[in-house]
């Protein structure tokens, strides 16, 4: 099954929105055994959009439209559809009764202009969306098929999740795709690809190396008649990655580092406290992005400046002694923050996020402690001078020690 | 001019990567005066990628291919343009010198597969990378040109900027399109249409609406043939939405609202410090995302429990009797830390990021509150409840309205 997918909308083309619709429907095809082979963005000219569609049906089984299914003149996915297939569009009454009582839940009557939504083809069904007001279309004909969804992509991928999706997936047999995302992190690049270097020669399943900001990224993609093959070639390509990557790797496909950890402390009723100085907060924003980290974050310092540290109770003589850079400073701050907030295990970071540097010492560096009373760990490291990268990766690396000590524990 | 942008590489088919190289590209076209009618993605197949080639050969003046100029097997957009021109790639010995040298500097051998990034056609010249081993290719034939960029992001901004810019702008000549976009916050999306409606029917310069998360951004766009008459009819319009919307409006094209505020206290010699609750440190660390931000903010408090809060100084009877989630907590958070870290100004935050409701009040429900001695400010929302929104609208809303303080300041 050949699929594209045609990104409609002028804002792509001026660069004032990036499109993450075709990256999110991208990583959901294979998974149907669909492969995707060109993407098209294209600006909201009828003109173009039919022209566009034209060749994808000359080339493709499958075509995914984004975008334009607006109530405003300038929504023109419909139009341009019905035109590339020389149909007629005719209101639907269902769809505009459902349009109506919709505006009359929110309090308000429809605006005349989005009777238009209600509009379908002789070829076309609507596609519910319960997100917005915009029904999607799915167009059958001549064995192929056109799925237009909306361009907002809460709406979108509620549409693709609910509605289309499983239609397609009914709709298909054959080949099945499966991927499987296994992270890392501590270990470079470099040395992840040496390592797995036997496994990377292999056409079915594939391996694939991805540099991310959590740390770099395996996908292994088998291809099988059956998913249930498919997943036994993954499941022994993934055991021959554990052994060889062991501890390093702390998660797997959609797993986020900070959740994982929150899991752990929970398991364990551990709690955790902050004191941050180079990465200004982000690490306690980021324990807290997690819903339910209240169960185990008790709270956070930021010290942006020494007499802060010294406010907060770190030591005035070992800052005068060592300056704020400073691993024992780091440690420091990490039993600051354990005793002050009364929490089980207190983590420390200190470091220079840049653009300038401080006491000398160069931009990129940091410093991590993390104190659970007798157990205690460290780490260091220079990270590339951005400061956006420095704050970034201090912090991964701040949860994924976390991560190491609490296995231990 | 009509330009066309070549995404290659099937990490952007698989939905591993998301193409930023596009809208980055894309955004920068207008300014020269070119318009972007197609963005193609295209896997690492040559044969496709010559047919999108050939396609873009026929109906684009200037066609700009990113990626695929790295010297693996996989990279093979050199070999596709040279193929769709029916020319000879032959290896360039100056360019191979330029790679050597660059080896020696990072004391590595040059491994013999780096050689390909030498190659050139006849109608190609190399762009020079300062950022990694693959040269541009500057293409010229027939009137039209085809530029071929590095896939990394840095490698491709700064060649861009550096290189491929200034000569196209040399080159060309002819209508020039400006861009002005202007930021406001604190009036809703529909609202703010209405306001500016009078100025939405007009065609040249033309005026959009966007929702971003730091609030409403509105673009004017203006074509002439002169950029100072384009200028001028910009600063016309720009003059009109600025007695429209007044306060409402906080900066322009890339103005970030934490920069502007840090600029306005750090001119006015103020320091700030943060206590925050359901925003967990993320006001902190976009405070402290902007380089020289420890010159005014002194520091923050992370109080993610009633119990934290009181250990922090906030008055236990208030949190008994009122609850966490209050405008008066909000404001003795502010109090607290302003107070406990010396600082001219205190801000406070409690609220509700979800998902479940706290004390019977709903996930979305925030309040903030600035304390500046004797002039304070106070702010309540309910915002949609999904909990990364939460905590960026609460942080925008609380540097939105330490701006509108500092301008009474």
């Amino acid at each position: 099954m050949k699929a594209e997918i045609i990104s409609t909308g002028t804002e792509l083309l001026l660069g004032q929105i990036t499109d993450t619709n075709s990256p999110y429907l991208a990583s959901e095809l294979p998974l149907l055994g669909i492969d995707l082979y060109w993407i098209t963005h294209v600006g909201d000219n009828q003109k173009r959009i039919v022209e566009v569609l034209q060749r994808a049906w000359g080339r493709s089984d499958i075509i995914i439209v984004t975008g334009g299914l607006g109530p405003t003149e300038g929504d023109i996915t419909r139009e341009s559809i019905a035109d590339m297939l020389g149909e007629k569009m005719k209101v639907d009454p269902e769809l505009v009764e459902n349009l109506r009582s919709l505006f009359r839940k929110l309090g308000i009557e429809m605006p005349q202009r989005n009777i238009k939504q209600a509009n379908l083809i002789p070829s076309a069904c609507a596609i519910p969306n319960t997100q917005g007001t915009a029904p999607g279309w799915w167009v059958e004909r001549e064995g192929k098929i056109i799925i237009a969804l909306p361009g907002p992509p809460r709406e979108l991928q509620r549409m693709w999740e609910k509605e289309v999706k499983p239609k397609l997936s009914r709709k298909l047999s054959g080949e099945v795709i499966i991927s499987r995302i296994i992270k890392t992190a501590g270990i470079p690049e470099a040395k992840v690809d040496e390592m797995v270097s036997p496994l990377c020669s292999s056409t079915n399943p594939t391996l694939a190396l991805y540099a991310k900001f959590d740390g770099i990224h395996l996908r292994l993609t088998a291809k099988a008649a059956q998913k249930a093959k498919a997943e036994e070639m993954i499941a022994a390509a993934e055991l021959r990655l554990k052994s060889i990557l062991g501890d390093a790797i702390w998660g797997y496909d959609n797993d986020i580092l900070e959740s994982l950890v929150g899991d752990m402390l929970r398991e364990k009723k551990l709690t955790l406290a902050t004191m941050e100085s180079c990465t200004g907060g982000l690490l306690a924003s980021t324990i807290t992005d997690v819903p339910g980290s209240s169960d185990y974050f008790k709270g956070g310092l930021v010290a942006y400046t020494a007499e802060m540290k010294i406010a907060f109770d770190v030591d005035a003589a070992l800052l005068a002694r060592k300056g704020t850079i400073d691993p024992e400073v780091a440690a420091a701050m990490a039993k600051t923050a354990r005793l002050r907030m009364k929490a089980d295990i207190g983590i420390g970071i200190t470091g220079i996020a840049g653009p300038d540097a401080v006491e000398g010492k160069p931009v990129g560096t940091v410093h991590i402690a993390i104190d659970a009373g007798k157990r205690k760990s460290s780490f260091s490291a220079t990270y590339p001078p951005r400061r956006a990268d420095v704050k970034r990766r201090a912090v991964v690396s701040a949860l994924f020690k976390l991560r190491q000590l609490l296995l231990k524990m």
